[in-house]
């Protein structure tokens, strides 16, 4: 909930065209630019569910506005995560909403991070200070967490005081080059959603490059505990690339190269199999010649110039974090990818479940 | 080897834009319209390998039209798979090309196809039979094979006479629709090649339609056998997508399907996680409205215009075969798309190796 004085917020949603219930809502409700409170729930993604789904959407959006009395329903955004294709038990749902309300505290930050886990093994949460100002946040999920809970929703608070359009634009931003650039499993969910709200309660109006840089930052800290937290998972992949053509192309090849099963099985074995970065590359659009492509893997450039570079026995894997850096040798540009490996573990939670 | 007295062929290779060596050579050969013969090789695709690697290849053609007294290099063929990023032993392999040229019989058919066989449980032949001529076809592979050796090799031969564009026409007609929709694991090799050879030894030359329908027959039994024999996989996953806008759009929803990892895990699990269906047609361009959507599992119509059908208790995943339809209630063209599931031994088969 947010206090105020101000109300401004803004959002960014699941790309994914099958959009949940709380999503089709959620950006209704941004679209007025003020948002009061935010419900999420995990068990249930409210996605796929039909006209009946949304209407359990709008029910618990006017039971949070009753329940916080004086706010309106349409200024309410909800977030749910879990299975697709139930129904909400709607008989749980909105006692919850209500003794939710009864609970809410100043200092009930941790215990909100704490209560959006679903599968997470810790709470995630993030902060940056400006001159008199302070942007937080807390997350769930990621991909590789439990089967249809794959979902991240992440709510950002601040007490800076700036227009939507200003905060927009920052969240905009700042979830391109960061929760875009996490793709764990290259699964979307239908339900990803990234709130900030700002209160406007310290009274200072931040410069926006000062704030956009603060909430960069917060979501940058909050992707890189969701890629630390990923279950099944042995190990983080970064992938940077470099010396692209454009960011676009940087993003297409180290999109591709963090999709890509086979690497991401060998990375698993801890096998530095820099033939399958190549080769997810080779399937991207972007500008570059195959006999001048770079891989490093670990620091070491295993391939040169497409073609065997230094011994692969040189790198060491053993750690939890891998990078690869792959050169296009195109031009300037560059962009960094998170990923993790594929493993047994990630298959076994994402099939042993359900019916 | 072609005995003629034709030598008209036609090859399809991989449109990955990191092509080996052999993909370079044997196009180039294919540039000529005349093929005398084809080798194939697995332990080592020969690709990023740089300049060597390609005089490599030469080597192998050369030793080849060598120890076929009387053929050229620039029509013999080289197809190899293995480990990417690799130079081949060419102390072995030269020899082994001659004793292979030295063990070449009319009835050898069965041998080779066996002999290309790498972690293959099977060898895989088909044939189709016209009015005094043949289309005889062997392959190798498919992903979800050892690591590294996902690359799909294919030889097809006939005693037709027919002019290489038209074996050329033939040929893309028919792996346009048959290989092409095959997507075990959405890892695009290397070195996939598909060859075909006409001999024109009937001295029959059938009518264009009659034989792009037998190639089509042959490769779609061909690529029917990669998917049944894919290493590690417990389930046959068949994607019908119809009342598609375009085939096009059927192809890129098929694709999006059978490359979903979440939706993999879960047929593994036996579990009609039809949400996973939605959620992947959601990420396409193809034309159609969330809410209208339908999906049946094995015949099953457990998602009704984007929302809950029949009750998903009633489908029955036991078999080995699975079908998945989706309907885009969004015109009339449709395509089958083929996949595997994703298992903890495909995860361990390639991750457990190498270095």
């Amino acid at each position: 909930m947010n206090h105020g004085p101000r109300r401004a917020a803004a959002g960014v949603f699941t790309a994914n065209r099958v959009k949940a219930a709380p999503v089709v809502w959620s950006e209704q409700v941004l679209r007025g630019g003020q948002v009061t409170a935010v419900v999420l729930n995990s068990g249930g993604a409210n996605a796929c569910t039909g006209p009946a789904g949304y209407e359990d959407t709008r029910a618990t959006a006017e039971k949070a506005a009753a329940a916080l009395d004086g706010h309106r329903a349409d200024q309410v955004a909800v977030a749910s995560t879990g299975l697709i294709g139930t129904r909400l038990p709607m008989d749980k749902l909105l006692p919850g909403v209500e003794a939710a309300a009864r609970a809410l505290s100043e200092d009930g930050g941790e215990q909100a991070a704490v209560a959006i886990k679903t599968t997470d093994s810790v709470h995630k949460t993030a902060v940056a200070e400006g001159e008199g100002w302070t942007v937080g946040g807390m997350a769930k999920g990621a991909g590789m967490l439990a089967p249809g809970l794959a979902t991240m929703l992440a709510v950002l608070t601040t007490d800076a005081d700036l227009p939507a359009a200003d905060l927009d634009r920052a969240l905009r931003a700042a979830t391109r080059v960061t929760f875009d650039r996490v793709d764990s499993d290259g699964c979307m969910s239908t339900n990803d959603t990234v709130l900030l709200l700002a209160s406007g309660a310290s009274g200072v109006t931040p410069g926006y490059e000062e704030f956009a840089e603060a909430v960069r930052t917060v979501c940058d800290d909050l992707a890189r505990q969701l890629v630390g937290d990923a279950e099944g998972a042995s190990k983080d992949i970064r992938i940077d690339v470099v010396h692209a053509a454009t960011e676009d192309d940087a993003v297409e090849a180290g999109r591709s190269i963090a999709r890509n099963n086979l690497l991401k099985c060998a990375i698993h074995g801890e096998d530095p199999n820099w033939g399958r970065v190549l080769s997810a590359i080779g399937t991207t659009s972007a500008a570059f010649e195959p006999d001048r492509l770079n891989v490093a893997i670990n620091g070491v450039w295993v391939c040169k110039d497409g073609a065997i570079g230094v011994d692969r026995a040189s790198v060491d894997m053993r750690g939890r974090e891998v990078v690869i850096t792959a050169d296009l040798a195109a031009g300037t540009a560059s962009a960094t990818l998170w990923t993790n490996d594929l493993t047994s573990a990630y298959v076994h939670e994402n099939s042993a479940y359900a019916s």
